[in-house]
């Protein structure tokens, strides 16, 4: 059965304050669930109803499984459709300083001040699809672990390593080429994104901040045919990822 | 002043239920409600604080204004961050038949139950961007003025037409080429997709539904390079518009 203390807990985690006091975050559904006990991320505990658990298979010893009715599991969780298994997973060690010559030889992408948890989900998971493995966030880009966050990944947050740190002093240490996602600049068709390199993806209101752009060695736009004034950034940056892609691998 | 009536309206038009009752919905946000106003919609009234009201040019004389205190408005608005302004807009009347002749000669999107508000509405604000002006949605997707797909739509809701049909019963009367996004089939950047056709995307959970496979002449995937198991709907659809933009007009 659950404690207070138990629900009290998992209920605190959807805030970052808590995520951080208890080094802890919460796995919603079965699938990344079950993507996450196959990472290198540390799962503390799950709870499941008995349905829920018979379809988690190959659960490691050393984690603790609690089976709890689907009345209980309804209060811990935060889906409108919950799928009755939930797992409460370690913050990994923050990860300090990136060194940049871990991003020779690929392409990573740079969010600048993504606010939009479903936004920063979506990204993380459509990165991975296209083969992209880094992703540095702006200090103010909106927390990885927030349970929104990690639920639009669906199961990609297990494979791709995020960090966050100062972008504007990290990127004057960057010898590869920086590109800029901009509402004016050279074709995304028509530019050459090489082997290597930075993509810069800015906030949904406020695009990329002007300070960042000395850096930029290519402004890249993405050409518009109708009327909408702008793209939604997760859509701008699977743009990106899909070009990179295409260049790289499939053509 | 507002009345209990007005707030106790707008707050139902939330519902589905209450929009066909009333033939209205809502478009909120400064920049929504002005694209609404230029276009072929009829907007019955603006409801604004005072602060907003002055943003909002050339509001046309038969449109009713009222002006609200910020506190009145908060009651009003469904948004987070309420921008102060919000608009009654009439349903334009159902579509009916849609000749398929209207489809000639260039690529229109089609749903196959799309679920959530923000993937609809953020598809119809991509497809405007790439310039296409049509979507045909399955009976049971999302409602296109639920105010979630409204506000995602950024205003292109008001350019871009919406139809809502029995898509397996319309696609047997269509002789253009059909697409469909699975995970199988050959590279969308190795499919040709000629000067016409229709483009099916499937549900979020379920895909496309098999019945309607029998009328697709061309089965077209995303390549994938990482482990990801699927892509967001917007996503996909968003790759697919991208592509036809570059074949048909940017290359």
């Amino acid at each position: 059965m659950l404690s207070k203390a138990q629900i009290s807990l998992i209920k605190s985690l959807q805030h970052k304050k808590f995520r951080t006091q208890h080094r802890l975050f919460v796995v919603e559904g079965i699938k990344s669930v079950a993507e996450f006990i196959h990472s290198a991320y540390k799962v503390q505990q799950i709870f499941s109803t008995a349905e829920a658990h018979t379809k988690l298979d190959k659960i490691p010893q050393n984690i603790k499984c609690e089976i709890v009715s689907d009345t209980a599991f309804s209060k811990l969780s935060s889906l409108k459709n919950p799928q009755g298994t939930l797992a409460l997973v370690e913050l990994p060690a923050p990860t300090g300083h990136l060194d940049s010559a871990n991003l020779k030889g690929r392409h990573s992408i740079v969010l600048d001040d993504v606010q939009d948890p479903g936004n920063l989900g979506t990204i993380i998971r459509t990165a991975e699809w296209f083969g992209i493995d880094t992703i540095i966030c702006s200090t103010n880009t909106v927390d990885v672990f927030n349970p929104k966050v990690v639920q639009a990944t669906m199961g990609s947050l297990a494979r791709v390593s995020v960090h966050y740190m100062d972008i504007e002093a990290f990127i004057q240490t960057i010898d590869i080429p920086v590109f800029a996602a901009l509402l004016d600049g050279q074709s995304i068709y028509a530019t050459d994104f090489g082997k290597e390199g930075l993509i810069i993806m800015g906030n949904e209101g406020n695009g990329i901040r002007k300070s960042l752009l000395k850096k930029v060695d290519h402004k890249v736009t993405i050409p518009r045919i109708g009327q909408a004034e702008s793209l939604n950034v997760a859509v701008a940056t699977t743009l990106f990822c899909s070009e990179l892609a295409r260049q790289k691998f499939l053509v």
